[in-house]
Protein backbone atom coordinates (compact mmCIF):
# COMPACT_ATOMS: atom_id res chain seq x y z
CA UNK A 1 0.00 0.00 0.00
CA UNK A 2 1.28 3.35 -0.85
CA UNK A 3 1.50 6.02 1.78
CA UNK A 4 2.01 9.52 1.53
CA UNK A 5 5.10 9.66 3.75
CA UNK A 6 6.35 7.13 0.46
CA UNK A 7 6.93 9.99 -1.90
CA UNK A 8 9.43 12.17 -0.25
CA UNK A 9 11.40 13.92 -2.69
CA UNK A 10 14.40 11.04 -3.40
CA UNK A 11 17.60 12.55 -2.83
CA UNK A 12 19.58 15.03 -0.71
CA UNK A 13 20.22 18.44 -1.71
CA UNK A 14 21.91 21.69 -0.89
CA UNK A 15 24.96 21.38 0.96
CA UNK A 16 24.07 17.63 2.04
CA UNK A 17 24.36 16.67 -1.34
CA UNK A 18 27.26 18.05 -2.06
CA UNK A 19 28.40 15.58 1.71
CA UNK A 20 26.82 12.74 -0.25
CA UNK A 21 28.89 13.25 -3.38
CA UNK A 22 32.01 13.18 -1.62
CA UNK A 23 30.73 9.41 0.17
CA UNK A 24 29.98 7.17 -2.87
CA UNK A 25 32.86 4.61 -2.95
CA UNK A 26 32.62 1.66 -1.54
CA UNK A 27 33.56 1.34 2.21
CA UNK A 28 33.72 -0.97 5.41
CA UNK A 29 31.26 1.18 6.55
CA UNK A 30 27.56 1.60 4.85
CA UNK A 31 25.59 4.19 5.97
CA UNK A 32 22.16 3.92 5.05
CA UNK A 33 20.49 6.86 5.49
CA UNK A 34 17.31 9.29 4.71
CA UNK A 35 18.59 12.81 3.73
CA UNK A 36 15.19 14.15 5.72
CA UNK A 37 15.85 12.50 8.61
CA UNK A 38 16.74 14.01 12.01
CA UNK A 39 17.77 10.55 13.76
CA UNK A 40 19.58 10.03 10.30
CA UNK A 41 21.63 13.65 10.98
CA UNK A 42 22.67 12.64 14.54
CA UNK A 43 24.82 9.64 12.83
CA UNK A 44 25.90 11.34 10.16
CA UNK A 45 26.95 14.35 12.19
CA UNK A 46 29.16 11.75 13.91
CA UNK A 47 30.47 10.07 10.96
CA UNK A 48 31.45 13.69 9.88
CA UNK A 49 32.95 15.14 13.15
CA UNK A 50 35.06 12.54 13.09
CA UNK A 51 36.16 11.53 9.44
CA UNK A 52 35.31 8.06 9.58
CA UNK A 53 35.46 7.00 6.02
CA UNK A 54 31.91 6.11 4.93
CA UNK A 55 29.77 5.27 1.80
CA UNK A 56 25.92 7.08 1.51
CA UNK A 57 23.38 4.70 0.99
CA UNK A 58 20.00 6.98 0.58
CA UNK A 59 16.91 4.68 1.52
CA UNK A 60 13.38 5.46 1.72
CA UNK A 61 12.80 3.49 5.29
CA UNK A 62 8.68 4.32 3.99
CA UNK A 63 8.85 1.58 1.41
CA UNK A 64 10.33 -0.93 3.35
CA UNK A 65 11.95 -2.31 1.20
CA UNK A 66 12.46 -6.07 1.86
CA UNK A 67 16.55 -5.16 1.19
CA UNK A 68 16.67 -3.11 3.68
CA UNK A 69 14.21 -4.94 6.35
CA UNK A 70 17.37 -7.26 6.31
CA UNK A 71 19.50 -4.66 7.23
CA UNK A 72 17.13 -3.29 10.13
CA UNK A 73 13.84 -5.38 11.17
CA UNK A 74 12.24 -2.23 11.99
CA UNK A 75 12.21 -0.43 8.35
CA UNK A 76 13.90 2.69 10.15
CA UNK A 77 16.79 4.91 8.98
CA UNK A 78 19.54 5.04 10.33
CA UNK A 79 21.62 1.73 9.92
CA UNK A 80 24.69 0.54 8.69
CA UNK A 81 26.88 -2.02 7.61
CA UNK A 82 29.74 -2.98 9.05
CA UNK A 83 32.32 -5.36 7.98
CA UNK A 84 28.98 -7.13 6.50
CA UNK A 85 26.97 -6.91 9.81
CA UNK A 86 24.16 -4.36 10.39
CA UNK A 87 23.25 -1.89 13.37
CA UNK A 88 20.68 0.57 13.80
CA UNK A 89 19.22 3.25 16.15
CA UNK A 90 20.93 6.47 15.74
CA UNK A 91 22.76 6.90 19.30
CA UNK A 92 23.47 3.14 19.52
CA UNK A 93 25.53 3.68 16.16
CA UNK A 94 27.59 6.75 18.06
CA UNK A 95 28.48 5.48 20.43
CA UNK A 96 29.29 2.10 18.23
CA UNK A 97 31.24 4.77 15.91
CA UNK A 98 33.23 5.61 19.38
CA UNK A 99 34.03 1.73 19.98
CA UNK A 100 35.21 0.69 16.68
CA UNK A 101 37.12 3.78 15.61
CA UNK A 102 38.67 4.61 18.38
CA UNK A 103 41.91 5.93 16.40
CA UNK A 104 39.76 8.81 14.61
CA UNK A 105 39.34 12.15 16.46
CA UNK A 106 37.93 13.99 18.15
CA UNK A 107 36.12 11.94 20.36
CA UNK A 108 32.59 12.65 21.23
CA UNK A 109 32.11 10.84 24.83
CA UNK A 110 35.21 12.07 26.87
CA UNK A 111 37.22 9.09 28.36
CA UNK A 112 36.50 9.98 32.01
CA UNK A 113 33.49 7.47 33.54
CA UNK A 114 31.38 9.81 35.08
CA UNK A 115 31.30 12.28 32.57
CA UNK A 116 30.21 9.45 30.07
CA UNK A 117 27.69 8.62 32.47
CA UNK A 118 26.56 12.29 32.86
CA UNK A 119 26.28 12.88 29.05
CA UNK A 120 24.25 9.73 28.72
CA UNK A 121 21.52 11.06 31.31
CA UNK A 122 21.47 13.93 29.00
CA UNK A 123 20.87 11.69 25.59
CA UNK A 124 18.46 10.02 27.75
CA UNK A 125 16.65 13.57 28.48
CA UNK A 126 16.20 13.97 24.63
CA UNK A 127 15.48 10.82 23.62
CA UNK A 128 12.49 10.38 26.39
CA UNK A 129 11.72 14.17 26.97
CA UNK A 130 12.79 16.48 23.83
CA UNK A 131 12.08 14.49 20.85
CA UNK A 132 8.57 13.65 21.67
CA UNK A 133 7.51 16.54 22.88
CA UNK A 134 8.76 17.95 19.54
CA UNK A 135 6.32 15.53 17.76
CA UNK A 136 3.12 15.24 19.82
CA UNK A 137 3.72 19.32 19.53
CA UNK A 138 3.90 19.44 15.25
CA UNK A 139 1.05 16.84 15.37
CA UNK A 140 -1.15 18.65 17.71
CA UNK A 141 -4.00 19.84 16.04
CA UNK A 142 -6.70 21.53 18.84
CA UNK A 143 -5.11 24.82 20.13
CA UNK A 144 -5.52 23.29 23.61
CA UNK A 145 -3.25 20.61 23.31
CA UNK A 146 -0.77 22.84 20.82
CA UNK A 147 -0.80 25.19 24.36
CA UNK A 148 -0.08 22.18 26.44
CA UNK A 149 2.68 20.66 24.39
CA UNK A 150 4.53 24.01 23.35
CA UNK A 151 4.92 24.21 27.24
CA UNK A 152 6.04 20.55 27.51
CA UNK A 153 8.64 21.31 24.96
CA UNK A 154 9.66 24.77 26.20
CA UNK A 155 10.00 22.79 29.84
CA UNK A 156 12.11 19.78 28.71
CA UNK A 157 14.27 22.21 26.78
CA UNK A 158 14.98 24.25 29.13
CA UNK A 159 16.17 21.33 31.69
CA UNK A 160 18.82 20.80 29.34
CA UNK A 161 19.56 24.40 28.85
CA UNK A 162 20.15 25.23 32.80
CA UNK A 163 22.73 22.45 31.85
CA UNK A 164 24.37 23.80 28.72
CA UNK A 165 28.11 25.03 29.35
CA UNK A 166 29.27 27.76 26.59
CA UNK A 167 29.76 27.29 23.65
CA UNK A 168 28.91 23.68 23.90
CA UNK A 169 27.26 21.42 26.66
CA UNK A 170 30.32 20.21 28.05
CA UNK A 171 31.94 23.26 27.49
CA UNK A 172 34.48 23.71 24.96
CA UNK A 173 34.68 19.93 23.95
CA UNK A 174 31.60 19.02 21.22
CA UNK A 175 29.99 15.85 22.27
CA UNK A 176 27.11 13.41 21.89
CA UNK A 177 24.80 15.53 23.70
CA UNK A 178 25.04 18.21 21.19
CA UNK A 179 25.00 15.56 18.13
CA UNK A 180 21.95 14.48 19.60
CA UNK A 181 19.92 17.76 20.04
CA UNK A 182 21.22 19.48 16.90
CA UNK A 183 18.73 17.88 14.24
CA UNK A 184 15.72 19.24 16.01
CA UNK A 185 16.88 22.40 16.96
CA UNK A 186 17.47 23.00 12.68
CA UNK A 187 14.57 21.98 12.58
CA UNK A 188 12.64 23.83 15.00
CA UNK A 189 11.75 26.72 12.84
CA UNK A 190 8.72 24.41 11.94
CA UNK A 191 7.57 24.83 15.42
CA UNK A 192 8.51 28.33 15.54
CA UNK A 193 6.36 29.11 12.30
CA UNK A 194 3.31 26.63 12.80
CA UNK A 195 3.42 26.51 16.48
CA UNK A 196 4.45 29.63 18.32
CA UNK A 197 7.53 28.17 19.56
CA UNK A 198 10.34 30.78 20.68
CA UNK A 199 14.20 30.20 21.59
CA UNK A 200 13.86 32.82 23.57
CA UNK A 201 10.67 31.69 25.52
CA UNK A 202 13.02 28.62 26.78
CA UNK A 203 15.35 31.01 28.82
CA UNK A 204 18.79 29.92 30.26
CA UNK A 205 20.63 30.86 27.22
CA UNK A 206 18.94 28.47 24.65
CA UNK A 207 18.54 30.85 22.05
CA UNK A 208 22.70 31.63 21.85
CA UNK A 209 23.08 27.67 22.48
CA UNK A 210 21.13 26.79 19.42
CA UNK A 211 22.74 29.12 17.46
CA UNK A 212 26.42 27.78 18.36
CA UNK A 213 24.61 24.27 17.00
CA UNK A 214 23.43 25.10 13.65
CA UNK A 215 26.56 26.98 12.59
CA UNK A 216 28.66 23.92 13.61
CA UNK A 217 30.46 22.42 10.69
CA UNK A 218 29.17 19.15 10.44
CA UNK A 219 25.62 20.35 11.38
CA UNK A 220 25.49 22.97 8.16
CA UNK A 221 26.72 19.92 5.74
CA UNK A 222 24.35 17.81 6.91
CA UNK A 223 21.56 19.64 5.71
CA UNK A 224 19.49 19.81 2.57
CA UNK A 225 17.51 22.47 1.08
CA UNK A 226 14.71 23.85 3.29
CA UNK A 227 12.03 23.89 0.79
CA UNK A 228 12.11 19.90 0.76
CA UNK A 229 11.83 19.69 4.57
CA UNK A 230 8.47 22.00 4.11
CA UNK A 231 6.58 18.97 2.02
CA UNK A 232 7.67 16.24 4.69
CA UNK A 233 7.03 18.64 7.92
CA UNK A 234 3.34 19.82 6.41
CA UNK A 235 1.96 16.21 6.76
CA UNK A 236 2.83 16.19 10.82
CA UNK A 237 1.65 19.75 10.87
CA UNK A 238 -1.87 17.98 9.71
CA UNK A 239 -1.04 15.09 11.56
CA UNK A 240 -1.48 13.13 8.40
CA UNK A 241 1.88 11.55 8.88
CA UNK A 242 1.91 7.97 8.61
CA UNK A 243 5.99 7.46 10.34
CA UNK A 244 6.18 4.97 13.21
CA UNK A 245 7.11 7.90 14.91
CA UNK A 246 3.86 9.47 13.96
CA UNK A 247 1.68 6.75 14.91
CA UNK A 248 3.50 6.42 18.18
CA UNK A 249 2.82 10.11 18.73
CA UNK A 250 -0.60 9.69 17.96
CA UNK A 251 -1.22 6.76 19.67
CA UNK A 252 0.22 7.68 23.54
CA UNK A 253 3.41 5.16 23.08
CA UNK A 254 7.19 5.74 23.34
CA UNK A 255 8.90 6.41 19.87
CA UNK A 256 10.12 3.40 18.04
CA UNK B 1 0.45 15.76 49.79
CA UNK B 2 0.30 11.61 51.01
CA UNK B 3 0.20 9.21 48.26
CA UNK B 4 -1.24 5.69 48.67
CA UNK B 5 2.46 4.96 46.91
CA UNK B 6 4.53 6.14 49.84
CA UNK B 7 3.01 3.59 52.41
CA UNK B 8 4.65 0.78 50.86
CA UNK B 9 6.63 -1.55 53.48
CA UNK B 10 9.86 0.14 54.59
CA UNK B 11 12.26 -1.90 54.08
CA UNK B 12 13.81 -5.45 51.82
CA UNK B 13 12.42 -8.81 53.21
CA UNK B 14 13.23 -12.50 52.67
CA UNK B 15 17.34 -12.94 50.99
CA UNK B 16 17.12 -9.33 49.51
CA UNK B 17 17.05 -8.42 53.33
CA UNK B 18 19.99 -10.61 53.85
CA UNK B 19 21.59 -9.29 50.54
CA UNK B 20 21.31 -5.41 52.33
CA UNK B 21 22.80 -6.36 55.50
CA UNK B 22 26.08 -7.41 54.02
CA UNK B 23 26.29 -3.59 52.58
CA UNK B 24 25.57 -1.00 55.08
CA UNK B 25 29.25 -0.08 55.70
CA UNK B 26 30.27 3.02 53.88
CA UNK B 27 31.88 2.66 50.82
CA UNK B 28 33.00 4.65 47.58
CA UNK B 29 29.84 3.87 45.98
CA UNK B 30 26.53 4.26 47.87
CA UNK B 31 23.55 2.81 46.50
CA UNK B 32 20.26 4.58 46.38
CA UNK B 33 17.71 1.76 46.23
CA UNK B 34 14.20 1.00 46.96
CA UNK B 35 13.83 -3.21 47.42
CA UNK B 36 10.55 -3.45 45.86
CA UNK B 37 11.80 -1.60 42.24
CA UNK B 38 12.28 -3.54 38.87
CA UNK B 39 14.29 -0.48 37.70
CA UNK B 40 16.56 -0.66 41.14
CA UNK B 41 16.92 -4.50 40.73
CA UNK B 42 18.89 -4.20 37.05
CA UNK B 43 21.48 -2.16 38.84
CA UNK B 44 21.48 -4.37 42.23
CA UNK B 45 22.32 -7.65 40.12
CA UNK B 46 25.09 -5.68 38.73
CA UNK B 47 26.72 -5.00 41.38
CA UNK B 48 26.32 -8.53 43.11
CA UNK B 49 27.45 -10.18 39.65
CA UNK B 50 30.30 -8.15 39.22
CA UNK B 51 31.31 -7.70 43.32
CA UNK B 52 31.51 -4.46 43.55
CA UNK B 53 31.92 -2.92 46.98
CA UNK B 54 28.55 -0.57 47.80
CA UNK B 55 27.09 0.86 50.63
CA UNK B 56 23.28 0.17 50.29
CA UNK B 57 20.75 2.64 51.78
CA UNK B 58 17.38 2.34 51.13
CA UNK B 59 14.92 5.39 49.90
CA UNK B 60 11.15 5.77 49.51
CA UNK B 61 11.62 7.50 46.51
CA UNK B 62 7.71 8.41 46.71
CA UNK B 63 8.36 10.92 49.18
CA UNK B 64 10.54 13.34 47.15
CA UNK B 65 12.50 14.41 50.35
CA UNK B 66 14.81 16.59 49.53
CA UNK B 67 17.99 14.77 50.46
CA UNK B 68 17.24 12.39 47.49
CA UNK B 69 15.95 15.55 44.92
CA UNK B 70 19.88 16.62 45.24
CA UNK B 71 20.95 13.34 44.02
CA UNK B 72 18.63 12.74 41.39
CA UNK B 73 16.44 15.81 40.50
CA UNK B 74 13.69 13.42 38.97
CA UNK B 75 12.97 11.30 42.17
CA UNK B 76 13.33 8.23 41.25
CA UNK B 77 15.86 4.96 42.33
CA UNK B 78 18.05 3.62 41.68
CA UNK B 79 20.67 6.37 42.15
CA UNK B 80 23.96 6.33 42.99
CA UNK B 81 26.81 8.63 44.87
CA UNK B 82 30.31 7.98 43.77
CA UNK B 83 33.48 10.28 45.48
CA UNK B 84 30.94 12.31 45.98
CA UNK B 85 28.85 12.95 42.91
CA UNK B 86 25.67 11.34 41.34
CA UNK B 87 24.41 9.61 39.08
CA UNK B 88 20.86 7.58 38.01
CA UNK B 89 18.99 6.01 35.77
CA UNK B 90 19.02 2.04 35.97
CA UNK B 91 20.68 1.10 32.54
CA UNK B 92 23.04 4.08 32.39
CA UNK B 93 24.35 3.19 36.00
CA UNK B 94 25.01 -0.45 34.72
CA UNK B 95 27.49 0.87 31.64
CA UNK B 96 29.14 3.28 35.01
CA UNK B 97 29.94 0.41 36.50
CA UNK B 98 31.64 -1.07 33.61
CA UNK B 99 33.63 1.66 32.92
CA UNK B 100 34.39 2.73 36.31
CA UNK B 101 35.00 -0.67 37.69
CA UNK B 102 37.26 -2.21 34.95
CA UNK B 103 39.03 -4.62 36.93
CA UNK B 104 36.17 -6.51 38.59
CA UNK B 105 34.90 -9.40 36.58
CA UNK B 106 33.09 -10.88 35.12
CA UNK B 107 32.06 -7.73 32.68
CA UNK B 108 28.15 -7.40 31.68
CA UNK B 109 28.62 -5.57 28.09
CA UNK B 110 31.58 -7.85 25.95
CA UNK B 111 34.49 -5.81 24.65
CA UNK B 112 34.00 -6.57 20.75
CA UNK B 113 32.46 -3.21 19.58
CA UNK B 114 30.07 -4.87 17.18
CA UNK B 115 28.47 -7.06 20.09
CA UNK B 116 28.00 -4.01 22.74
CA UNK B 117 26.15 -2.36 19.92
CA UNK B 118 24.00 -5.69 19.40
CA UNK B 119 23.44 -5.81 23.57
CA UNK B 120 22.61 -2.10 23.30
CA UNK B 121 19.64 -2.58 20.66
CA UNK B 122 17.99 -5.39 22.81
CA UNK B 123 18.51 -2.70 25.99
CA UNK B 124 16.99 -0.52 23.68
CA UNK B 125 13.87 -2.71 22.96
CA UNK B 126 13.03 -3.72 26.56
CA UNK B 127 13.32 -0.03 27.44
CA UNK B 128 11.17 0.76 24.83
CA UNK B 129 8.74 -1.96 24.07
CA UNK B 130 8.85 -4.68 26.93
CA UNK B 131 8.58 -2.63 30.09
CA UNK B 132 6.04 -0.02 28.89
CA UNK B 133 3.97 -2.66 27.49
CA UNK B 134 3.84 -4.52 31.39
CA UNK B 135 2.82 -1.12 32.72
CA UNK B 136 0.42 -0.49 30.15
CA UNK B 137 -0.91 -4.96 30.80
CA UNK B 138 -1.21 -4.64 34.41
CA UNK B 139 -2.96 -1.06 34.63
CA UNK B 140 -5.42 -1.59 31.78
CA UNK B 141 -8.88 -2.35 33.31
CA UNK B 142 -11.43 -3.42 30.62
CA UNK B 143 -10.76 -6.91 29.12
CA UNK B 144 -10.34 -4.91 25.91
CA UNK B 145 -7.61 -3.49 26.45
CA UNK B 146 -6.15 -6.17 28.88
CA UNK B 147 -6.16 -7.88 25.61
CA UNK B 148 -4.44 -5.59 23.38
CA UNK B 149 -2.33 -5.05 25.80
CA UNK B 150 -1.48 -9.03 26.47
CA UNK B 151 -0.98 -9.11 22.86
CA UNK B 152 1.43 -6.38 22.94
CA UNK B 153 3.50 -7.84 25.68
CA UNK B 154 3.80 -11.36 24.03
CA UNK B 155 4.47 -9.96 21.26
CA UNK B 156 7.77 -7.70 22.50
CA UNK B 157 8.77 -10.43 24.60
CA UNK B 158 8.46 -13.00 21.42
CA UNK B 159 10.94 -10.21 19.28
CA UNK B 160 13.35 -10.65 22.26
CA UNK B 161 12.98 -14.42 22.78
CA UNK B 162 13.95 -14.83 19.08
CA UNK B 163 17.26 -14.22 20.07
CA UNK B 164 18.15 -15.40 22.63
CA UNK B 165 20.93 -17.84 23.01
CA UNK B 166 20.99 -20.47 25.59
CA UNK B 167 21.04 -20.51 28.08
CA UNK B 168 21.53 -16.46 28.27
CA UNK B 169 20.71 -14.19 25.95
CA UNK B 170 24.42 -14.08 24.59
CA UNK B 171 25.18 -17.79 24.95
CA UNK B 172 26.99 -18.73 28.45
CA UNK B 173 28.16 -14.87 28.76
CA UNK B 174 25.45 -13.37 31.38
CA UNK B 175 25.07 -10.13 29.56
CA UNK B 176 23.61 -6.70 30.59
CA UNK B 177 20.34 -7.89 28.70
CA UNK B 178 19.81 -10.68 31.10
CA UNK B 179 20.49 -8.19 34.24
CA UNK B 180 17.33 -5.63 32.46
CA UNK B 181 15.04 -7.74 31.66
CA UNK B 182 15.15 -10.29 35.17
CA UNK B 183 13.41 -8.20 37.16
CA UNK B 184 9.88 -8.27 34.52
CA UNK B 185 10.52 -12.13 34.32
CA UNK B 186 10.84 -12.47 38.17
CA UNK B 187 7.38 -10.47 38.51
CA UNK B 188 5.72 -11.47 35.14
CA UNK B 189 3.40 -13.64 37.96
CA UNK B 190 1.39 -10.64 38.36
CA UNK B 191 0.46 -10.57 35.02
CA UNK B 192 0.16 -14.62 34.76
CA UNK B 193 -2.38 -14.77 38.03
CA UNK B 194 -4.57 -11.21 36.88
CA UNK B 195 -3.54 -11.10 32.95
CA UNK B 196 -4.09 -14.21 31.49
CA UNK B 197 -0.37 -13.85 30.55
CA UNK B 198 1.38 -17.21 30.04
CA UNK B 199 4.62 -17.69 29.49
CA UNK B 200 4.33 -20.66 27.20
CA UNK B 201 2.24 -18.27 24.94
CA UNK B 202 5.95 -16.46 23.63
CA UNK B 203 7.08 -19.54 22.11
CA UNK B 204 10.96 -19.38 20.98
CA UNK B 205 12.07 -20.93 24.42
CA UNK B 206 11.15 -17.89 26.27
CA UNK B 207 9.82 -20.47 29.00
CA UNK B 208 13.22 -22.03 29.75
CA UNK B 209 15.05 -18.67 29.28
CA UNK B 210 12.79 -17.22 31.73
CA UNK B 211 13.52 -20.13 34.58
CA UNK B 212 16.99 -19.79 33.72
CA UNK B 213 16.93 -15.77 34.85
CA UNK B 214 14.92 -16.28 38.04
CA UNK B 215 17.59 -19.16 39.09
CA UNK B 216 20.36 -16.74 39.05
CA UNK B 217 21.96 -16.24 42.06
CA UNK B 218 22.18 -12.42 42.31
CA UNK B 219 18.48 -12.12 40.73
CA UNK B 220 17.56 -14.63 43.23
CA UNK B 221 19.65 -12.21 46.31
CA UNK B 222 17.82 -9.21 45.11
CA UNK B 223 14.45 -10.54 45.60
CA UNK B 224 12.25 -9.57 48.97
CA UNK B 225 9.27 -11.93 49.85
CA UNK B 226 6.27 -12.60 47.63
CA UNK B 227 3.29 -10.74 50.24
CA UNK B 228 5.20 -6.95 49.91
CA UNK B 229 5.01 -6.92 46.23
CA UNK B 230 1.59 -7.80 45.96
CA UNK B 231 0.48 -4.74 47.70
CA UNK B 232 2.18 -2.33 45.63
CA UNK B 233 1.28 -4.14 42.57
CA UNK B 234 -2.41 -4.21 43.84
CA UNK B 235 -2.49 -0.49 43.16
CA UNK B 236 -1.25 -1.11 39.39
CA UNK B 237 -3.91 -3.73 38.83
CA UNK B 238 -6.51 -1.56 39.99
CA UNK B 239 -5.32 1.55 37.96
CA UNK B 240 -4.56 3.56 41.36
CA UNK B 241 -0.85 3.54 41.36
CA UNK B 242 0.86 7.61 41.72
CA UNK B 243 4.28 6.32 40.43
CA UNK B 244 5.65 8.79 37.31
CA UNK B 245 5.95 5.32 35.16
CA UNK B 246 1.96 4.54 36.03
CA UNK B 247 1.05 8.61 35.68
CA UNK B 248 3.45 8.13 32.13
CA UNK B 249 1.12 5.11 30.73
CA UNK B 250 -2.08 6.57 31.83
CA UNK B 251 -0.94 9.68 30.16
CA UNK B 252 -0.03 8.02 26.62
CA UNK B 253 3.71 8.98 27.20
CA UNK B 254 7.17 7.68 27.59
CA UNK B 255 7.83 6.08 30.79
CA UNK B 256 10.87 8.86 32.45
N1 LIG C 1 14.91 5.55 17.28
C1 LIG C 1 15.32 5.58 15.89
C2 LIG C 1 14.33 6.39 15.08
C3 LIG C 1 14.60 6.38 13.58
C4 LIG C 1 13.40 6.86 12.76
O1 LIG C 1 12.28 6.99 13.27
N2 LIG C 1 13.65 7.13 11.46
C5 LIG C 1 12.56 7.51 10.57
C6 LIG C 1 12.92 8.63 9.63
S1 LIG C 1 13.22 10.13 10.45
C7 LIG C 1 12.18 6.33 9.72
O2 LIG C 1 13.02 5.56 9.27
N3 LIG C 1 10.88 6.17 9.48
C8 LIG C 1 10.32 5.14 8.68
C9 LIG C 1 8.94 4.81 9.16
O3 LIG C 1 8.49 5.45 10.14
O4 LIG C 1 8.29 3.91 8.60
C10 LIG C 1 16.73 6.15 15.82
O5 LIG C 1 17.08 6.90 16.75
O6 LIG C 1 17.47 5.81 14.90
N1 LIG D 1 14.06 5.00 34.01
C1 LIG D 1 14.31 4.86 35.42
C2 LIG D 1 13.03 4.47 36.14
C3 LIG D 1 13.18 4.38 37.64
C4 LIG D 1 11.81 4.33 38.35
O1 LIG D 1 10.76 4.60 37.75
N2 LIG D 1 11.84 4.00 39.68
C5 LIG D 1 10.62 4.04 40.46
C6 LIG D 1 10.49 2.91 41.43
S1 LIG D 1 10.32 1.36 40.59
C7 LIG D 1 10.59 5.30 41.30
O2 LIG D 1 11.59 5.74 41.83
N3 LIG D 1 9.41 5.90 41.41
C8 LIG D 1 9.16 7.08 42.17
C9 LIG D 1 8.02 7.83 41.57
O3 LIG D 1 7.46 7.36 40.57
O4 LIG D 1 7.65 8.91 42.10
C10 LIG D 1 15.42 3.85 35.61
O5 LIG D 1 15.60 2.99 34.72
O6 LIG D 1 16.17 3.93 36.60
Amino acid sequence: MSIPDEKIFPHATGLAAKTVEKHQDPQELVFYAGWFCPFVQRTWIALEERGIPYQYKEVNPYKKEKHFLDINPKGLVPAIEYQGKALYESLILCEFLEEAYPSYNPKLLPSDPYTRAYVRIWLDHISKSIVPAFFRLIQAQEAEKQEAALEEFNKALATLAAKVKVPYFLGEEFSLVDVAIAPWVVRDYIAAEHRGYRREAVGSGWKEYAEQLEKRESVVKTQSDKEHYAEIYGRYLRDEAQSEAAKATRAGKAIP
